[in-house]
């Protein structure tokens, strides 16, 4: 068994080899002058079941080619299987067509994977559990729900509300609150006409009561960050919020800096670089529960 | 028959719609905040015969994605066919495995842009003609040789003599003097023993002559900027250079300004960004050859 980590994400990668008892294989993943990936394994692969780590975070098409490559080459070099280990599945929000003409690019990622010859994948909160049928290799999907619902518990806080932040969240809420013995509310969001702003109507009672807002990841910010505000503002004691995949592109920072979100729960599936680690994030690591699967 | 271009080329891609007497596809190519591809094909493609131009120059991981990202959402809009026109074929020099263990990403990239779901591929000046067996689909491979052999004849210099760089390159300096009727010359590096530099012998009578040195792609410009000066050195009366794929990376562009090289004559398969159209540089365009390709 050899594990290999690529750029996106050292720092996890190394908690998982510590985990499992192993170092990562030798391998540098660097780039040619004019941006082309270039990839050295420094090591014999030859008849191992080799593990690769790999988020697709961002730089996304980066990161992508970097797996790409590195399946490309341990392929050639005779590996006995090519295990993907992918914490964060990026473009999974590409699932469907939702208007005419635009790609899903969450299965075609899954293809470009399973052409360049990988064997299995194993990831994490998908953004639709349906992108497992998207892969015709063994596919694991593990989920954050107990690790952030761990955290919670310990901070035995009191009268507890779990809160989908919309229709689509609904059964993470449900998990989380299961194992919190909490009740769940949602954020039904409409748009009364169109050209007129949505509306925030919650659904549940959560006057004085301690909200967790959980969501599978975590964006611009927007959705959570607003949602939040109308808790407060109906009534919430306190409002905390969770995700597993912290992606915080453009204003999210902001946004919850600014926000009536008392702490911010991730896990560490994409690094958090220096700049985003605001008093309010707390970091949760998956590496036990990805190095149980490996 | 409709034209579509990506993000890496627009100004060729608008010579080369001009060229066919059509304009190109309405479709918006861009990025969401974390910086995943977000394509909108803006008119209907059903039944269409569709072509799309995209070279895969830097940022070439951004390019690639936008391809296959493209290629998916036109299969599932029921595109009768779909080719691709790549001026410049990037990850070329990734060909074959040198060394134990690397990967052969020119294949793997064929195999990507198939499984996406294109149909046929056009291509020029590929760095090695081997890559057409890489693809299992039709692909037409063009050459620039015709381009910058006229370019040059058009100039009646006197006493040319055509110059290849390395070994590799000398097929390519053979057409091009046929085309001027002028005789060969290479450039012969070799490194005496290791540690010791590279010594650059010429083959070839270059006393008094005008030598014109010619390679498929000029990336940190070190090989022809050497080569260049090799050839003043050793009695050249005046050295020009050509290439067909302007790559121009790192210190490119500083070393040619340096350099004894008293024109570099390139072509528009890569755009060159402002800073780099030094007054040294003559950009001959290959939208005509493309378009009768189409
Ligand atoms: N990287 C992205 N950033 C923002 N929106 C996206 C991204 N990728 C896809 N989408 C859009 O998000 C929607 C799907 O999100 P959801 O409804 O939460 O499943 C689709 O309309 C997509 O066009
Ligand atoms: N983008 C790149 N920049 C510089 N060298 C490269 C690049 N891609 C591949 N190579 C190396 O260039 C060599 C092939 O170039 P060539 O001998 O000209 O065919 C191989 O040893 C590759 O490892």
């Amino acid at each position: 068994l050899k594990v290999f980590s690529l750029n996106s994400n050292e720092a996890l990668a190394d908690k998982i080899a510590a985990q499992i008892g192993t170092k990562l294989g030798k391998c540098t993943v660097t780039q040619f002058s004019d941006g082309e990936v270039q990839i050295n394994i420094e090591e014999s692969v030859r008849g191992s079941d080799v593990y690769v780590i790999q988020s697709t975070s961002a730089p996304v098409n980066q990161h992508i080619m970097e797996l790409l490559i590195m399946i490309d080459a341990l392929k050639r070099a005779s590996a006995k299987s090519i295990n993907i280990v992918m914490p964060y599945y990026g473009y999974a929000r590409q699932d469907r067509k939702a208007r005419a003409r635009e790609p899903i690019t969450a299965k075609l990622i899954a293809d470009l994977i399973e052409k360049a010859g990988a064997n299995r994948m194993i990831t994490l909160d998908l953004h639709a559990p349906q992108i497992q049928g998207f892969f015709d290799i063994p596919i694991d999907h593990l989920q954050g729900v107990p690790i952030l619902a761990e955290y919670f518990e310990k901070k035995n806080l009191e009268d507890v509300i779990v809160v989908s932040p919309d229709h689509g969240g609904v059964v993470r809420a449900r998990k989380m609150a299961d194992r919190l013995k909490a009740p769940i509310g949602i954020i039904d969001k409409r748009r009364p006409r169109p050209n007129v702003s949505e509306v925030m109507n919650i659904i549940g009672n959560i006057e004085g009561k301690t909200a967790i807002l959980i969501d599978d990841l975590i964006d611009t910010a927007g959705t959570i960050t607003l949602a939040a505000n109308a808790l407060i503002e109906s009534g919430a004691k306190e409002v905390y919020a969770c995700c597993t995949h912290p992606v915080l592109s453009g204003p999210a920072i902001e946004r919850i800096n600014n926000s009536k979100i008392k702490e911010l729960v991730i896990t560490d599936t994409i690094p958090l670089p220096e700049e985003k680690c605001i008093g309010k994030i707390t970091e949760l690591s998956v590496a036990s529960l990805l190095s149980e699967a490996i």
